[in-house]
Formats: structure tokens, sequence, C-alpha cells
């Protein structure tokens, strides 16, 4: 097989077989493909497309890269994942909920970049947890305390991680079918039978249009099914971000009153869908409406609650956080920004929100940048609020940075105002799944 | 500047300006930017493709990456380049008849790869013959001889040297704008005033048709107009190979005799067409009609063939040769094919016998290949010609390889037969030029 036949066929529309593309994972994984062919490939896919069944192809070449857990002991296992959004916490009520419900949960999370936040940037608002577990510790906290939330082990999928660093300099990122392949790869690798997946659409997410989101969708859903993986996928409204808090510390805390029933609600409809679906797949619950009830109770009981506590103390993190939410890290000072008359909210611009939380230090503009776990912005205002003059629609939170003022201009800049009612924006746009 | 950004842009569809384009191919140059990134903007090139304006800045850059040959004490100098094909020996025969008729040539030629020859392999077959003399050796022979042939001199567009040889192994050659700065930045820097462009189109040729090699043309005419040069490119045909003769000191017989009056009509008629192009170019002659006198005259007086003696003399080879082919190397067989029965030949499908001349040894199949100067096919018949049964047709020289059957079996394949009469095929198909 030659490497660059492989790449012309690609770059002139043609389709790869199976052979061909493990061919080319295997080799690159093991440098004998250069980096320089393989992002020359990476460009005709971006610009050329892959089939479903080419997509499959090369989600099975990166799991066989690595290696893969076995959780079968644990029964069922079902993972989440989330494309990325601003003020997305889901995973720390969710993961906990159905924790308390019997379902195991395994979650490897990533760091943030960009205005997305990262679930282990979050994690690390608890002093001292710890998010490098190995395979032996992940699976005897799974088997000891049923939930564990830590980062990606190099060990699974290596061909998704070398290729997403190429891919990540080489302007080769936007293509459904390597986005697809890099998340299922490692949601496979790492033992999931089962994922509920959340599909972000609009200005604070990677998928701007229902279109595309629907696409990327319907291409997991696809790369599941070819694996034996049961997927559901809901796409949800990324127009504006997520609950209220956007930040780390900020986030946690809005996770936990999640988890106490203080939860916003927008954030509380996602929780409880996402859990309900994750049950469902589990086979923990009958059908949704049961699931519901499930996820309900283990709000009402604490249980929910309980189960995160357990997660922060196994996993090394200060578990008094979870109780007295003061002791999380504080920024220095409150902005607070108040409206100049009454209005009705139009919109809060999910992705300038996500930038002025970078502007914080709540986020990274690249990898490996140090992040404040104090900063970022709490919403008093969402879409279809009302809100008099001289109340406040936003706070940001700062720690005397070069960015503060950029950033609160981004914020008081992403508020649109409407003199008339505003309708409250829907939150679920569509649902994709697997049977 | 950030290169991602750059590749993002174009990938994305969008121009990237002069001062963009020369921070990517000086970068590159300087191994500055890394492999993998070009390779990702060229198949983004080659997918989105480039304006005239980007195309310009791409050839002036690569231009500029070294050093640029100032041949202006030599008056006006022309240069030509054919895109290559089956069969042309034009150079072999042009060059030292517009150096007879008192224009300067100074041409770097390239080695032949894949069913293309290449005119340095070509002049290999005179034996001695030097195809890597300096740029003082060559400023000296010029002066001296008035004609050189050699190779391209690693110190000019050394950017475009590095760039083909990146997108000869990611698939990202067949490109317009990248193919036509390559050859436009090599003939700017070698310090020609005016060029005179052969763009080969059919089965034979790279551009397999008439739209792609005009496009082609006008992208080189508008590089050349850019930079101040005087440029004409003819469309010319490569369904069937150009002459009879296809090999190294096969094609050099063929030229030889083209120079004593006594070449195939095709091969005629272009050398007369591309070398009254050049004297007009190069304004030696007033108009086409008084050019061809002269090239004609050149002919008819054995001035052309003289200047083939001297060049090869000056540049070390035997020039016996010229005199008395038999000198030169032949092969030690001959499998003469000949008509099953009487008819008209409809097609000589060039790519067939140009693959065919790979099996023989006369090309290579990747660069460094070693080369058989001896062997090749020589056509007794051309389309239109009527062959009756039982007289040959083609001529196969062969040197007792493994490929020999297959490359008989092949020239065999190649030519289509009809018993109604079928008329001969056009051979200039076209001409774009500037004013």
């Amino acid at each position: 097989m030659r490497v660059v036949e492989l790449i012309e066929r690609k770059r002139d529309g043609g389709t790869l077989s199976v052979a061909e593309i493990d061919f080319l994972v295997q080799g690159f994984t093991k440098d004998e493909i250069p980096d320089y062919q393989m992002s020359a490939f990476a460009m005709a896919v971006v610009l050329r497309g892959m089939s479903a069944k080419e997509t499959a192809a090369l989600t099975a070449s990166m799991v066989a890269s690595g290696e893969r857990l076995d959780l079968s002991r644990f029964g069922r296992v079902v993972d989440k994942h989330s494309t990325g959004g601003v003020g997305d916490k889901t995973t720390l009520v969710v993961a906990p909920l159905v924790a308390a419900c019997g379902a195991p949960v395994a979650k490897m999370s990533g760091r943030g970049l960009g205005f997305s936040g990262g679930t282990l940037d979050k994690l690390e608002s608890f002093a001292g947890y710890r998010v490098d577990l190995t395979t032996a510790q992940l699976l005897a906290q799974l088997e000891r305390v049923g939930i564990v939330v830590t980062g990606q082990t190099a060990d699974l999928a290596p061909a998704d991680g070398k290729l997403y660093a190429l891919r990540d300099v080489t302007g080769t990122v936007p293509a459904i079918p390597l986005i697809a392949s890099s998340i299922m790869s490692k949601k496979i690798a790492a033992g999931a039978h089962a994922v509920v997946l959340d599909v972000k659409v609009g200005s604070g997410a990677f998928m701007k249009d229902r279109a595309s989101a629907a696409a990327l969708a319907r291409t997991m859903v696809a790369i599941g099914v070819a694996h034996g993986l049961a997927v559901t996928c809901e796409l949800t409204d990324m127009e504006q971000p997520l609950g209220l808090a956007v930040g780390n510390a900020l986030e946690v805390q809005e996770a936990i009153a999640a988890l106490r029933r203080e939860g916003p609600a927008d954030l509380v409809r996602l929780v409880r869908l996402a859990g309900a679906e994750m049950l469902v797949r589990g086979r923990r619950a009958r059908d949704l409406a049961s699931a519901l009830v499930r996820i309900d109770r283990a709000i009402a009981d604490g249980s929910g609650l309980a189960k995160l506590r357990e997660l922060v103390a196994a996993q090394g993190g200060d578990e008094r956080m979870v109780d007295e939410p003061s002791r999380l890290p504080a920024a220095p000072r409150i902005e607070v920004l108040r409206a100049p008359r009454t209005a009705y909210v139009a919109a809060v611009a999910a992705d300038r929100i996500g930038i002025a939380s970078v502007h914080l230090g709540a986020g990274r503009e690249k990898k490996g940048d140090p992040i404040d776990l104090r900063t970022g912005i709490v919403l008093r205002a969402k879409v279809g609020d009302r809100v008099e003059r001289g109340e406040p629609y936003a706070e940001v939170h700062v720690a005397e940075r070069a960015g503060d003022r950029e950033a609160i201009d981004l914020v008081r800049g992403a508020f649109r105002w409407s003199a008339a009612r505003v309708p409250r924006r829907r939150l679920v746009l569509g649902r994709i799944a697997s049977r």
C-alpha cells in the first residue's frame, strides 16, 4: 500500500477500505507514516469528507491503537460526553446523580480550551482533587465508590491523541468524521457500553448551526452502532450559556446548588434529561418516565450530593467544600453590571461570555496555560427575563488582571435588550439515537 | 502571523495577502515552518485553488528564496519549457536551431519521471555529456557557444525544490497554481526575459483535457506578465506520442534526423513553431513568418546540426555521435510488431507507450532509479496511417528485462485499429500568449 495513493484517492473524493484506513492509522501511530503525509490526508478529509464506513473504520483503528478498558464486570456502563460549551457543568451534577441511582460512572474528562470549560479544571476547585488516576486506581475506585471522574489515560486510543495534536496545528480540526471518531474512539476504548451525548449548537459551541450539529450527532450514533454501542444524542442550545455561572469554582458552586434542588431551570432540565437517558441506556430504568422519577429522587433525598462528596473524597479533594461552598476559591472582587433601563433580555451571546471568561483567566487560550479557578461570570438574567432599571444583570468575578476591562465590556456587549417581551429559548433542539 | 490561521483561511476558500504567502514560503524554506503545516496548506490549495494574485506572489517568493541569474548582457534571452509528454524531444532540436539563428539559449532541464522523458537523460546518450554545470560554467559556455543545456542549479528557487519534494509525497502535485508557479519560478530565476511554453494535452500528459491545459497556460501567462516576462503558450496534442521514437538514444537519433531534414512531420511542425515563437519573443525576428524562414534555413543549411555538435562538444559529450548515430547506445534486440490485418491506425495511446518505455528501462518509476539509454519504442505508424497486413507498425527495442513482455503487450494494446479511413490528429490545439 502506498500512502501517497491513499492521500490522492481521498483528495479526489474517493473512499478508502477498512484495511487502508487501518494501515494509515497504525503506520502514523508507530511513526512509520510521517506527520506531513497525515496532515495532507487530514486536510483532504476536511474538504472531501468520509463515508460512514470509513469513519467507523477510522474509529476502530484508533481504538485498536491502544488498550481498551474492560468494564463488563460492572454490568452495563454508560458514559456521557458533551461537545463543550460555555457554562456546561452538566457532568458535575449528572454523574453523581446517576451513580447514586446505582449505575457505575467512569468518566474521563478533559481540560478547557478556548471558551469551552473543562470538567477537570472545574473539579480541581476542590483542593487536592486528583485527575491523574491510573487504570488500576480507576477500577478500584469504581468498584468501591461507583463513580470516577478523571483524566484520559495515555494508553487509551493513543492514535487519537497523536492525530488530534497534529490536526490542532494544521487547520484540520473541523471535519465531522474526524471530530466524531475522536470522541467515540475514546468512549469505546474507555469501556463504555452506551453513550449519552450532548451536541451543543450555537455561538458558544463548536457547531454553529443545527444542521452541522445534527450531522455530527448522526455520525457519532452511526459509529456507536457499528461498534455495538447504544448511543443517544441530544442537540441542545448554546446561543446563551448553560445555567448562570461561567468559571471554574463558580460552576462547581452552581453544580452543588443543583444537587441541593437550587439549580437554574435550564441546567436542571438538561441534567434530568441526560441522567434519565443514562439510566435507560444503562438498563437501570425501564423508560424515561421512571428514570426521571429516580433522578428526581436522588436530587430530593440528597443521595446525589452525597455521591459527589464521596467522589471528591475518593480522589483526594477537600470534601468540606461540597457542604460549605464558601470554602471554594473565590475572586477578590465582583463587578456588578446593572441595567441602564428596564428591558427584557433578548440575547446573551455565549461566545462573548466565553471569551470574557478567558480574559478573566478562567479559560485558556492555548494548551498548558495556567487557569484561575476563582474568576468568571455569573449571569443574573437570561433570555426572556425582565430586568428593572438599576438592577444587576450580571456579575463579573475579577482577580485584577490586565484583561478585566475587556472582559467586562465583552459581558456588557453580550447582552442584547428588548423593550418588548422576549420568549425564552428552547433548550433541547433535537434528539438522534440508536435503537 | 499564525501559520494555522493562514492554513484555515485557505481551507475555507479565502485568499492570502502577498506578505502572508511570502511568510509561508520563506518560513518553509528556512525550516521554520514544518513540513506538516506546509503539506496541509498545499492540500488546501489543491482543493481550494489560488487567485492570480496569490499565484504570482507564490512565484515571486520562490524566486526570492534563492539567486536569480542575470543574463541581460546576452540581450533578450528566451527560454522554453514543455510540461512533458511521451516522445517529446523538442528541446534537442529547437534549442540548437534557435541558437544557430543567433538567439542565446540557456536551458535548464530535468530528468524523466513516470512516463515523461527528461531532456537530461536523453542528452546523456552522448557519452560524456555533463549536465551539472556551475553557474560560472553556464555563463562562460553561453558566451562562447551561445547554447547551454544543463541541469537546474540548486541555488535557483530552492523553495520550489523543497516544496516540490514535499508535494511529491503528499498527493499535492495536481494544483494548477502550484504547477504553474513551480515552472515559472525556475524560468524567472534562470534569467529568462521571455518563455515559450508547450502545454501537452492528452493521455500521455499531465493535463488530460483541453480545459485544464488552457487553465494552466493562462495561469503561467499571467505569472509571466506579473513578472514582466513575455510568454507564449502552445497547447499541443499528447493523445499519441510526439514523433516516432520513444526512449533516450532513440529520441536523440530522431532529433538528429530532424536537424538533417529527416524528422517526422509532427515533430518538425512543433519544432518550427516553437523555434519561430522563440525568435519572435527574443526579438530576433519581426514576425512568425520571417522567423519560420530563418528556422527553415537553419535546418536546410546544417547550421542547427552544427550547433548541436558544438553543444555536445562544449559539455564534454562525444560529438562523433552527432554525425554517426550508429555510435549511440543501441538495444541488443528489436521486437517488431506487425499488423494482423490491413487497417488504419485509430489511436496510439500515449500513456500506454509511456508506461511500456518505463517497463523497458527507458524511464523511471521513482526518482533516482537508473535508466537504460538504449531501450524504447519506435512507432512505424501513427493515427491516420494505413498499415498493410504483415507490415510492421512498431518496434520495441529491448534489453532482456523482466518487464519486456509486459511492455510489448502494452505497445500492442496502445494501438487501436479501424477498417475505415481515420483523419490525422490535430497537433496544435490552441495558443495563449501575453502581448
